[in-house]
């Protein structure tokens, strides 16, 4: 990691150089497990002395991660907002587009979260980490137009969230195979068929899919999908 | 909770004693999380001195916890197994069944486990977790036929398992609502319905989707969702 030292003669405010800490640390943290990253090393990219670091977070490490965290779960829930316009399996498709480009540069440090067991995780770590799956919960819910969504919906979302989790830690553990925007679309397809199983058997999943599917269009993701199944229930003709 | 202390004129040998220990260890870590199981609850609940639980369990609470997890893990590797004859989706719903009532008897240790931040969470624990989800992915690959999986269908199972696991969390929250029946039926229902949209692009998943349909009845998971999405898709016609 090559020095990102400021000029000594260039003064930096409290602010700056704590977001510079912050920023070097982002890095660390992106790219190895935070067992793997030390406060020299947080010291060394950022061209600065141990102390200093000390100085600006006094609980170390631990305090560094979790700044760190926040400031990814921030990142994160701003790439979840998305105008409430076009059709909606559109919008997901661009969500998911900024979501992936996310998980793809923080690779090792979302893994590492992820995944549990790291000595850095603790019940705080966990609570940023459920609060950005429930900023991603509500924003589909308002996309959907069912902000008060009854049990099995909710669950449905959140279950839907977690599967994209999921997937998206296999993804990395598979070298980014397939390329994300396969990997989006197959998502897309996932939340979809989910929705269209739901609504078999939940009056109000019905409901929002029958308002949802009048926002599609005859070239969008479900439109697609439905033809290519098509030929799928026909193999399942003698059962019906 | 009530003292299961043995009379004292019955000697355990050294496997009973670490046995009775163990499943008094394993009853209190499946009702309160990790940091609320202290040694002096498991020397009380066995009936037995704190020193004795030490001389079984030198590693004092971590091990026991490791090793009552292990315990877990076994259990739940078993309730996988199932006869491969039968209606696929049939087998999958009795597993199902299994896994739930085992959920639902272990619910605050599962929900500690799998939310992650606990203390007695280490790269071990996790690993032990890790391998009850490839065991499962295993059996199942095993029941669909598709034992060296491609990425995309081995990603397709990997994701629903997860998927699973959220449920059942979700289901941990929500007060055991819906009933575990309902929970399974529709646990079956996503499983089919991602195997559907899969299929439509991946030839692998196609042939793996053929080959299940054989198998299913009129009167099984199938045949039920796959008529009760006909209406769900005739809302869908204006795409097509």
């Amino acid at each position: 990691m090559t020095s990102a030292a400021t000029p000594a003669y260039r003064r930096l405010t409290v602010e700056e150089r704590r977001g510079q800490l912050l920023h070097a640390a982002l890095e660390l943290f992106a790219h190895r497990a935070p067992e793997d990253v030390s406060l020299d090393d947080v010291a060394e990219a950022a061209g600065v002395s141990r102390p200093l670091v000390y100085r600006y977070f006094p609980g170390g490490k631990q305090q560094l991660y979790e700044a760190a965290l926040r400031s990814s779960a921030d990142a994160l829930n701003r790439c979840f907002a998305e105008p409430p316009t076009g059709p909606p399996t559109e919008r997901l498709g661009r969500v998911l587009d900024r979501y992936l480009a996310f998980v793809d540069e923080h690779g090792t440090g979302f893994n590492a979260l992820l995944r549990g067991g790291s000595v850095a995780e603790t019940s705080r770590t966990s609570a940023i980490v459920d609060e950005v799956r429930r900023a991603a919960a509500e924003q589909i819910l308002v996309h959907l137009g069912a902000e008060r969504p009854g049990p099995r919906f909710g669950m449905l979302v959140r279950t839907w969230i977690a599967a994209v989790e999921a997937a998206s830690l296999i993804w990395l553990d598979e070298g980014k195979r397939p390329p994300a925007r396969e990997l989006r679309d197959w998502l897309v397809d996932h939340l979809v068929a989910l929705l269209a199983a739901t609504a078999a058997r939940d009056e109000e999943t019905a409901e929002i899919v029958k308002r949802l599917l009048a926002q599609e269009t005859p070239e969008g993701p479900v439109a697609t999908l439905a033809r290519r199944v098509v030929p799928v229930l026909g193999e399942a003709a003698h059962l019906l």
